[in-house]
């Protein structure tokens, strides 16, 4: 079966757009916000899980996989989706964030970047050409451009030369892609928060050509304003029919925000890393499951929820697990706040079709504002007593 | 509806029985293994993964969850079925194990056990009546009297004395244990190795009357030999109609061999805390999945196995997860190890209705003494290559 790679509209209201995008492991609604599955496991999910909470397509990190178990180990043993068990898509990230991250354990040339892993210090490469050769290796239905992101702020001149070297570095991931039907790359949109380098940048990776453009370089600190101020700058120069990526974007209203502002694709940690931490996003807000205000409370997290945590279990039992160290009490959590992201964006989509973004966003706003539930407005559940 | 707590025999051979547990809370068939649930939650399981395995009836721990979240805390939020989302039955021990093995942080007089917690070292106290109402308050379908055992080896005399005096026990827990439809209180045979002590213990148990009978103080160092010995003289004294329970028993191995010799239930934290520690139990013995022989194997661990684990994932991924100590090595492992141990209780209780025990024993045996599978026995699933 031979899938061409596409995003097809279905639905528009001002920027946002509803959509489904066609792939080689599958379609898929847009918006779309992805779980991170960082070194082949969304932590401390099964895929069925996983797949339980609606998501459609994960992530993957090359930098991790390269050094652990290692892409062609990957290959061998038939690619990412059988490795981990997701026969769905995977966008894979190039390595290239995690290995700026790495600060002085690594060395930045025009060419690349030599590094030292994190885990046993042994010496690496990534160039353009490699990182697009390891996710191809890992089979990736999504492969990322190679890219170079200084830390925000600086100066405007560095961020200049830094996405003119991720420009020339795009054209040589171009280069080394080989494409095949279902398959994309997607080129990734740099220079910080100023207007006239980000139309730059979109010029010189239209002018290249790609299946699909993230926005990279944001969520670094800049703060929201200044977010939403460079998306309404740069994404109404990408091409209408590509796919459109935030990359590590975001809180709940980060990404209606971006949703708003045109954005199809998400990724983060946040709902993950927060299930471990005792943090569970809700309507209204979040909630730290290690508080002792929860010990007694026989609610579930929320009354719209039907994951496995809310559906089966109390904010007792789940403070119980957390305060017992429990690793069940991570499992419940990270369940619970990705199928929350994906509630969020199954209703902002939904509202997109239906043509109501503006009263549904509305609504979410007012509601993440609010206190939580109180016991009128969630009744604690009929307990049977005990005899 | 009110159900007599009973056990009702099925089958026989030899002194092997297979029968049915009928509870308040669901009838289970034995011989049966119960996953140990220690704070309210097998670990590293949800509940739905631990019924896929067929479990029928879990262990919770007295001593841990009167310390947190507090026996009254359960009952308040429901009791422990509710509290955890396991409607079958539940038998809790009574906290004597691990108050006894608490050592200098814990004080034995006539009356009871004085100690101090292991989490914050506050003081608390159990009694032969505090344990009965503590394991009432949680809701347990089988409420386990509450006894001494001393470590073995032990001069006779110290093992009389304190068989005798969890004899007395005995009785006070008798006297404090509420009757109702459904549920059962188990009186715990003491005596080490000594015949003659197990049967005045059975003796003193009988006399006072309980719905079953568990073996204490087994499996505590004195070995196969001298565990199995204590079986042969103790098991045949125990009323034929009561539900017989080998607490914290054990291997594979010890298993067959305890229902050979007539014992119906079983528990032991062996499969879980293996899971958790990269080890996995087979048919063909144990492999560790952290040996770095198992990093290209893209075999199942075992071709008889119906878990998540071997159903969809490589040998090569386990090893992957432990490597990268991902969370969802120990969830995986640990839905192996008890889907292991109830096929292997379902493949014994089937023998015994089909009488035919002495030969599936003879095949476990054989076949735990073998190697791990050889490709030619166990060939790697054809995989479509990356294109």
């Amino acid at each position: 079966m031979s899938t061409a790679f596409r995003w097809v509209e279905q639905a528009r209201v001002g920027r946002a757009r509803a959509g489904h995008l066609h792939t080689a492991h599958g379609v898929v609604p847009t918006p779309t916000f992805m779980p991170v599955g960082t070194v082949g496991t969304v932590k401390a999910m099964t895929m069925d899980s996983v797949r339980s909470t609606g998501a459609g397509i994960v992530l993957g990190n090359t930098y991790h996989l390269m050094l652990r178990p290692g892409a062609e180990k990957v290959r061998a043993l038939g690619g990412l989706h059988r490795f981990m068990d997701w026969p769905g898509p995977i966008l894979t990230d190039s390595g290239g964030f995690q290995v700026m991250s790495l600060g002085a354990l690594r060395k930045l040339d025009q060419d690349g970047v030599t590094f030292n892993s994190h885990i046993d210090g042994s010496k690496h490469r990534l160039t353009p050409e490699r990182s697009t050769d390891i996710q191809h290796a890992l089979d990736a239905t999504i492969t990322m451009c190679f890219d170079e992101c200084p830390a925000l702020p600086a100066p405007p001149e560095t961020i200049a030369q830094s996405m003119r070297l991720s420009m020339r570095w795009a054209a040589r991931c171009r280069e080394a892609f080989v494409p095949r039907a279902g398959y994309a790359q997607y080129g990734i949109i740099q220079g910080g928060t100023e207007p006239e380098l980000r139309a730059e940048s979109v010029r010189a990776l239209t002018g290249i050509g790609f299946e699909g453009y993230a926005i990279g370089g944001l969520a670094v600190g800049e703060g929201q304003e200044l977010m939403y101020a460079t998306l309404d700058a740069t994404v109404p120069l990408i091409p209408h029919d590509s796919p459109r990526y935030l990359m590590g974007v975001g809180t709940p209203d980060d990404l209606l925000g971006a949703v708003e502002r045109g954005v199809d694709m998400f990724d983060c940690v946040m709902p993950t890393r927060a299930g471990r931490t005792a943090r569970a996003y809700t309507e209204r807000g979040t909630l730290n499951l290690r508080n002792a205000r929860h010990a007694d409370d026989t609610r579930p997290l929320s009354p719209h929820c039907d994951c496995l945590a809310c559906t089966r279990h109390s904010r007792a039992y789940l403070h119980h697990l957390f305060r017992a160290n429990e690793i069940l009490g991570p499992m419940l959590l990270t369940w619970h706040n990705l199928a929350y992201y994906q509630r969020l964006m199954r209703g902002m989509r939904g509202a997109i079709v239906a043509g109501t973004l503006g009263a549904h966003a509305a609504g979410l706003r007012a509601e993440w504002a609010m206190e939580d539930w109180t016991p009128d407005e969630m009744p604690p559940p009929d307990l049977p007593p005990v005899p």
